[in-house]
């Protein structure tokens, strides 16, 4: 996010590792964070790949608002597809931003 | 981490965007990576770069050893050296992990 909001609000972190990246993954991986940015409670999300390993940071409002993403019907229809075809593992940690502080021309 | 701790524990989420990328910049996130899992409470560490977008997840037992790492001397030079050459932005944000769930060969 370029401009957090006043905490407290939601980071779900999610790490992962690909078995072997392919144009589908990068598809899914696009249309998921379309998808997540239409939910209501949605902040705001960072996501950097670097080869097989990943890292995605999305932001929300409330843990009602992780807990409705997490069950939303098209992502857990991805996330069953990952852990089918895509994902050699992955972490997915809900946590509570508790301060946060910016440096750069838009802080 | 491969295995996360049952939480909770505290989460540290680092996202930066360099100015440009250089090798001096390589060997100060590399070095502040092993300064990090010489501090007390350390639990772990993620790091992923793509370009001049960098994403690092930080994980520590309590919110003192956030604050302990945060005030290390050495880490402190490197963050005022980061603010002179290295970032164009940078956000930290403290959080408090949850809740957490794994897939994967190690979970």
């Amino acid at each position: 996010m370029q401009q957090p909001p006043s905490p407290p609000y939601y980071a779900v972190i999610f790490t992962s590792e690909l078995i072997d990246g392919d144009s589908s993954y990068s598809q899914m991986a696009e249309r998921m964070i379309a998808l997540a940015g239409e939910q209501p409670g949605f902040l705001g999300i960072e996501s950097v790949r670097e080869g097989s390993r990943g890292l995605t940071v999305s932001y929300w409002e409330s843990e009602a608002a992780v807990t409705l993403w997490k069950s939303n019907l098209e992502h857990l229809q991805a996330q069953e597809l990952g852990r089918k075809q895509w994902y050699a593992r992955y972490t997915v940690e809900v946590s509570r931003v508790e301060r946060s502080y910016s440096f750069g021309d838009d802080a």
